[in-house]
This record gives structure tokens, sequence and C-alpha cells, in this order.
């Protein structure tokens, strides 16, 4: 069996490495363009700001180290053009000598990854305009940045690397800003929780400018000006985040099935409309596991996954790629942020009725040096009760959060399924009540009708007007709001009336849960707690 | 309803606070005999090692704040000495006065706790004898260290708290020896896992003699030696955690049905053999939410979900609990454990038929600042393919490897249901194949007979004996090994025969599993790869 494979970096080793083993009598043969293959693409902004120092540890494997490995053959500097699925073969051009050959196979894997996506701009082309794709544009932005040129820059692009490559340049003394044309910086969380990382982000000396186009980039030979729909902004430097486009130009007029993002269309084999044709990793169209909808996951993560289900599956095995749940993570100055499932927008769109929750919870012991707050936003489905994302944001174990939240989904979880569950405790890495399961109460509790609340959004969209509030934190700390000591209340509170509108705000949400409870049983009957306190919606008193 | 709580740690201050909340009405005190509630007793070994400075952190809440807050009363210094059950009243003693009082109740909950074993041996009374269960033991302790009158300790005891109490003390420059009567160290955890936490310990410098009786502490006034079953040791102190013991001594003819370890036995909904009468937190015996067998878990995170538990159900729902998992993590110098389901040992005293694998892999980006390796077991029942449960040993996030197999044991998954599940991953966080799902690929890989092993515990029994040994590290680095380079393995090796018994090691494990892959494909019969690899099994070679 001769197996092509057009691609050699996450995906594509990954699927020769594992099929070798499988079936070391197959012909494997990885066709690359670059001179690199099996390069850590994701750790390049942190290479970019000293983190990692050594180059080296970027590459995994050089083509020579992996075919050895392997028994993998790896043809370097090919550039595939063509494709002609009759007689089973592509057309591959060396792209130093321009020889053109011909490469036949029995199964093709493409696995040609993506580009950034280079918007035809004036000033494109200027001198320290950078990207963050390839070891070759970090080893520019790097050099760039050590030669000291570099005093401002603009992140084009508010994704995930765009932030990592804005907190490596800022821990390099490069003072950043990022501009991303959506209402919000990183896509898939629901627009408060952007909100607050926004806010974060400005304290921390990262401005981040929403619903602004990139226009033009101006300077005579280099950059000097970067011409935003806002504001025309100084600059050193532009780094491109802008996002990826899948590489699939060669698949023009071969009938291969493409979705509208130029992806390609799999099955859940991973094999496209041509069944000796496999399509996988950022080049690919995958689907969502809770909603079975088209879902893109250019990860290095869901290569890996695919490129072990397609090597099985060449290799004779019948086995379905169950979908990718949206998990992202990534570390921000003084912060990180996760997420896994559908948020509140898209749990929407896709038809649940969604119920969410915002709580503020211990990360460990709150005795033991280093305890913060998570701030975690729960969704589920109120009818069917289905658990259906998490969303959390802290200095700590977020990604814990996230891969338990993983876990639930993977195994189709209601809310209930999720109480009482035997964490991990001990000081240093959690509290008595696990953070997780502390929130999952604090929703059921919700659900249950025992926790009547705004949330950040309704609060922001003016369901509190009208209410008067009450600070129920540990001591009076709001203004304009009478304070209420909940120690204290042992009965009416005879300023209110009984149908009083009232909202009840403390640091986290807690103390505003048992200040409700309270009065719900004196007879009060229009109160609302804040969810998320002060502390998420600081910024609105 | 008359609600009486005996006992206000953990569990009985949260069955007050929560039962107030959903009935306010109720009346519900908590009788407790010692002058403070609600203390963070997992806290107290950091205390002593001054990783906690602020001595007020580890109370959560004084009797009056509790209950200000809540709404419930709380009486102090009340020793409850007996019980009618007819009557539905308890006779408690004033500890100060003796002065004697009846309480009566509609609902009684036992949430007594437990007490340190203190075995009636020469010398358990003279200086320098501590515990490690209230404040005031931590106090103690605390203080005879800081007075620097203790240069060496024994710490009697390797369960978690025992280990939490030596790293303290070593951090304070206290020579600490462990001893304890088992076998090993942190029961719960298979033998091999355990032999290798204790070596980490030792090049830590805290020797633990296993098989090692406490017989007798010697000294005039204060603690001089410790007597063992193996030797005397020198000695200033010695910490006693032996265990603890229920405090359900006041039940003794009361009808009350106990377990054979004088915990207190109770039904789904944590009621006793009497209705009327709960039992939850240390007192109590609940089940394993595997094999519903009978198990106990002393930890301040199953005292929360049951106090939540018995207060749904005073209250009048009918809330089951599901049982624990057995759950525990300890952070030791320089490296944590943690665990959760059942251990191999533990799989197969249940009747299971367990396969185990244990895997070394990365914990983060293997480039990113402070990346280490996890050591990981996983159990399953070979039939059924039940995922069964987790060890893990490593320097990182080790809490997140456990909480995911929380998630999973819950569910009832089994192993297939872990494949292919889209974990957070950005490079400060985790591996483009998580490290949890590498580990259950390595299993799958094991159950579906791609991947011949010796389990370290094979290796030491012997299974290898005969077997020829072949180093596929990346260099040689086994004396009395035969080199193997794997990347020029293309064919046959001469030097060896076809059917010839050959042990494949390397560091981790994996190079040898990619070495016997290809073995098999040219037609050798007998090889093994060992698990684990020398990062494991290192001080066998």
């Amino acid at each position: 069996m001769k197996v092509l494979i057009i691609g050699g970096v996450a995906a594509g080793t990954k699927v020769a490495a594992k099929l070798k083993r499988l079936d070391r009598s197959a012909e494997v043969t990885i066709l690359t363009m670059s001179k690199e293959i099996s390069y850590a693409g994701c750790g390049l902004p942190y290479y970019v700001g000293n983190v990692i120092q050594d180059r080296d540890l970027l590459i995994a494997n050089t083509p020579e180290s992996f075919a050895k490995l392997t028994g993998t053959e790896v043809l370097t500097g090919i550039e595939v053009t063509g494709l002609d699925r009759d007689k089973k073969c592509v057309t591959g051009v060396n792209v130093e000598t321009g020889e053109v050959k011909v490469y036949t196979y029995d199964k093709l894997v493409i696995s040609t990854g993506a580009s950034p996506v280079k918007p035809p701009i004036e000033g494109i082309d200027l001198e320290n305009v950078f990207f963050m794709r390839t070891p070759e544009d970090a080893d520019a932005l790097k050099a760039a940045v050590d030669g000291g040129s570099i005093k401002r820059a603009v992140v084009a692009g508010g994704g995930f690397i765009g932030l990592e490559v804005a907190e490596n340049l800022k821990e390099k003394g490069v003072k950043v800003s990022v501009i991303d044309m959506a209402e919000h910086i990183m896509p898939g969380f629901d627009p408060e929780i952007t909100e607050y990382v926004e806010d974060h982000l400005a304290d921390e000396g990262i401005m981040a400018f929403t619903s602004t186009k990139l226009e033009a980039i101006l300077g005579t030979d280099k950059v000097e000006k970067v011409q935003t729909s806002r504001k025309a902004m100084k600059a050193d430097a532009i780094v491109m985040s802008l996002g990826i486009r899948a590489n699939t130009g060669f698949l023009a007029d071969t009938g291969i099935e493409m979705m509208p993002n130029r992806t390609i269309k799999v099955n859940e084999y991973l094999q496209t409309n041509d069944e000796n044709i496999y399509a996988l990793g950022d080049c690919a169209m995958v689907c969502n596991r809770l909603t079975k909808a088209a879902a893109w996951s250019p990860m290095g993560s869901s290569a890996n996954i695919e490129g072990r289900i397609a090597a099985k599956n060449i290799a004779g095995e019948k086995v379905a790629y169950p979908g990718v749940l949206g998990t992202g993570i990534v570390k921000l100055p003084g912060l990180n942020a996760g997420r896994t499932g559908l948020s509140e927008t898209d749990a929407a769109k896709a038809g649940f009725q969604p119920v969410s929750v915002m709580a503020v919870v211990d990360d460990k012991a709150h005795y033991y040096p280093g305890a913060s707050s998570f701030i975690v936003k729960l969704v589920a489905d109120a009818k069917s009760r289905k658990f259906l994302g998490i969303q959390c944001l802290g200095i700590g174990a977020v990604d814990k959060m996230v891969d338990i939240a993983v876990m639930a989904l993977s195994m189709n979880a209601t809310v209930d399924d999720l109480e009482h569950l035997d964490f991990a405790y001990a000081p240093p890495f959690s509290t008595a009540i696990h953070p997780f399961e502390h929130t999952v109460n604090v929703l059921l509790n919700k659900m249950e009708g025992e926790f009547d609340t705004f949330t950040p959004v309704q609060y922001r969209e003016g369901a509190a007007d009208g209410y008067q509030v009450i600070d129920v934190s540990i001591q009076p700390s709001l203004e304009n709001a009478v304070y209420v000591d909940l120690s204290s209340v042992n009965g009416e509170l005879p300023q209110f009336g009984k149908d009083d509108k009232l909202l009840l705000v403390c640091s986290k949400g807690k103390r505003a849960y048992m200040l409700q409870n309270r009065l719900k049983y004196y007879g009060y009957t229009n109160t609302k707690a804040l969810e998320g306190g002060t502390i998420f919606n600081g910024s609105d008193f």
C-alpha cells in the first residue's frame, strides 16, 4: 500500500508515524513544501518572549531523524500543485529546482495545514510586518525585538496566538496594543467574559481595540504607523495574527468537496468525498461533538487525535472521530482563560435553552499561599438538564477546571451527574468543596429556583433598573447602596417594603445568595442577587 | 422541627448552614465539646511549617460568627454522654462546670468526627509527644519547633497527614523520619508506586521505615528516643499520626448499628438504623461509588458533600449519596501523589480482572519551562473494559489528572470512552497529546495486544529472568545491556534469534514500544517492553 501524505507538521507526521506502526509494510511518503517538519507552532510566541530559549527544542524532529525513527520517506521542498483522482497521483514541484514530478498513491492524506491571512492592504510588505506561523516567522520577530528597534507594536487579531504574542512582547518591554475587527477578542467566549479579559489586559498595559479594522500599514521603509478604522496608531512593528486559511488551493477543480471557508469536508472517518483521500488537521473541517455541526479546529491537539484515527482507518480499522468540543486555553499576563463546550451564545444558536451561572470561587484553600479566585461560567440546557460548557478565568489551574468539563461533556453528563463528586482535595491544590463542584451547586440552586439572580449580562442590559442596591459585603464597600450586615439579619428589614425591588450585591455572590435566602423567608418577594459580585462586575460600581 | 447536631467541624457546620437555608424555621443546635468549630484541619501541617503564617486563617468561623451568619445555635464545651432514642434526647455535660443537661430533638445528626489513635505505650505522655488533629495540637508542635528544641523528629504513621507533617518539619530544618507498621506508606496506592515514593523521600532526606512498629517512647521528661520493632531512633519529638478512631463511644448500648471499626453504619440517605438519626463525616461509614462496598472517607471534602445531602434529606428531600471514590492527593517534597478509584490491588480484591499500565508522559510541552513528567498508572477491568482508577506522581498538575479520572469514574466510563477527547492544550498547561489521553492510548495499545510488556511489578517478581536486556534509549545508558539505536533498525537484528527473550528498556517506555513494534514486524516473537522505563524502574538498573 502506497500512502502519500501532503504536509508534515502535526497531523501529517502523526498519521505517518502511527500508520507505520500499524503496518510497517505500508510505503509512506510525506511531501512537504517547507524544509522543516514537525515543529511546535504553539511554542513560537514563547520563543519570541525568551521563555523558551533553545530554538532546537521547538523542532520535534528533523526530516532525517523522523524518517529514520519511523521508516517514513520525507521529501521536503516539494509543493503539490495538482491532483489527478482518476490516476491516483499528485503533481509536485521542487521549489528550488522547479523540477516537476508525479507521485502515485493508493491512499492520499491531505494535511497541508493553513497559512496566515495576509490582507492585500497598503504597506503589507513593509519591513517589520511580521507573522507568527513558522519558526522562520518567529526568528524574524525575535531578531527585531532583541535588536532593540521595536518599542511599540500592534498585534492585529485577538485570538489566542495574537494574545500570546502580545504577552510575550510585553514581557520584553515592548508597548503592545491589540486590534480586532470583531466586537470582542477571544472568539468562542461569551461577550461579558471577554470584556472582563479586555479590562484586565488594559490594567496590565495591553490595550485591546475591538470593532477596529486594520486598514493600512504606513511607513517609508519600515512600519511607522498602523492605520485602523478607529485611528492611526504609532508603531514600529505589526504582528499579523488575523487568522489562518486552509492551504487547499491546489484542490480547485479536483472535485474534492470543500466548505465555504475553503477547508476540506470530511466524514466521521476523516475521508473526503473520495474514499481514498483523507483530510485532517488545520485544512479539514470536522464536527462539534455536542451539536454535530461543522467545526473547524486548527489546533495541534486535534491534529494529533485525527492523525491517530486516520492512520487506523487507512490501516483497515473503522474508527469514527467523535468531534471536538471547541476546547481552548490561553495564558495571559496574570490571568489564564479557558473554555470548552458551548458558550451561552453558541448554545442558544444551536437551539438549546441555555441556563447559565457565573460564580466566583476559591481556587485552593483560601489560607494557602497563592490562593486566588476562579471566575467560572457554566452553561446547561434548561430543558434536558444537559451540561453544555464552561468558561473559566483565573490565575490558577484553569486547565483543570476545563479538563473536568471536557470529560463530563464527552460523557454527555447532565448537571445532576456533576453533583456530589469526590474530587481531589488537599490545601495546596483545591478547596474542601471543589471549585467545580461549588459552581455546579450554584447552578443547581439557580435551576431549582433557590437562587434568583441577574447575570452580569442581564445587569448590563438594564434588568436591575429601578432596583435598590443592597451591599451585603463583609464590610461596606459600595457607594450609593444600603449596607446590610448579613450576620445581623434575623427578621424583617424595616427600611424596605416586602415587594421592593432589591438587588443584592457582595464580592463573589455567596453572601448575596445567603441574604436572599433569608429575605425570602421573611417575605420579601422581589430580590435578585448579582452573579459574579463586585469581583466580576466591579467596573460597573 | 428541632434538629440537634453533635459535632461542629466540617460536617456539622455544613449540615447546619445548609439546613437553615433550606428551612429557616428549623431550630438547629450544634453541641460541640471543643471551643472552636469549623477549623481547617487539613491546613494544620502547613501552619506548623509556616507556609500558613496567620493562624486566624485556619478558623473559618468562630462559634459566635457562625451562629450569627447562619441562625444556628452553637453550644460549645458540651460533651454528649448519652442518647435516649425513645425519648429522642441526648445528655450533655458541660466540660467546665460538670453541669448535666438534656437536649431533645426531632432529628439528630451525629458528626462527632474522630480522634487520633493514642496507643497505650510507654512514654506516650512524655513532653514532645505531639498529635496533629486540632489547632491546639498544631500550636504545640509549632511552638516547640520554633523554639529550636526539636532537631530530630519521628513521624509515626505514613498516611497523608503524617507525610505533610514530615514535609513541613523538614522545611523548617528538622531531620525527619517516618515509621509505619504497614508494608508501605500511603495506603490506597499500589506497592510499586509507594516504593517509588519511599525512594524519592529518602532522596529528599526523609527516611520512611516501613513494616516498623512503634513500641515505646523513651526519655526522662521529654522524648529522647523512639523504640521501634526495628531499632531505637534518636529523636527530640514524635508526631503521632497513626490514624484516627471515630468518636462514637457515647453510642454504646444505644442500638445504633456500628461497623467493626466503630464508625456508624448509614444507608445511602446517611440515616442510621434509626430513621431520625443521621450520621456523617469522619464518624460514619459510607460506601465506595464503584463497588458499593463499605468505605471510610474521613476527609473534609466528603464531610462537606455529606453535609449538603443530609441537610436536604432532613428538610424533606430524598437525596442519595453516590459514595466516594477513595480520592486522595498529597504534596510531598518535590513530588505530588494522587489517586482515585481502585488500585490494581483493590480492583483484584473487588473481583475485577484488572489490567493496568504505567506510562511516563510529559506534563506540559517539553520545551516549556518547568516541564516535567507524570508517572501515571491506569487500572481497568479487562472483561468489561470499565475504567477503574488512576494513580499519578509528578511535580506538576497531578490534581488535574486525578480530577479528570474522578469525572470519568463518576460517569462509569469505559476505557474506550476515554479515547479521542478534546482536552485543553497550550504549552504552559499541557501537551498536544494530553498526558491523560497519552496514557489512555498506551493502555488501549496494551489491551489490544499491540504493546506487550512487563509491568514494574512483574519485572520485580522476576518475570524477565532469562531475558536479554536491550537498551533502546536515545543514547546508551544501561550497563549489562545491548544498545540498539531505534533509528537504525530497518530489518532483522543479526545478533538475536527470532525467539530470543528480549526485554526492551528505555527511559519512559515509548522507544521500547516503538522498537517492539518494529521487531514484531521482522518476526521476533518474544519481546517485552518494560513499562515505566528507567525513570520509574531506575533503582533496578
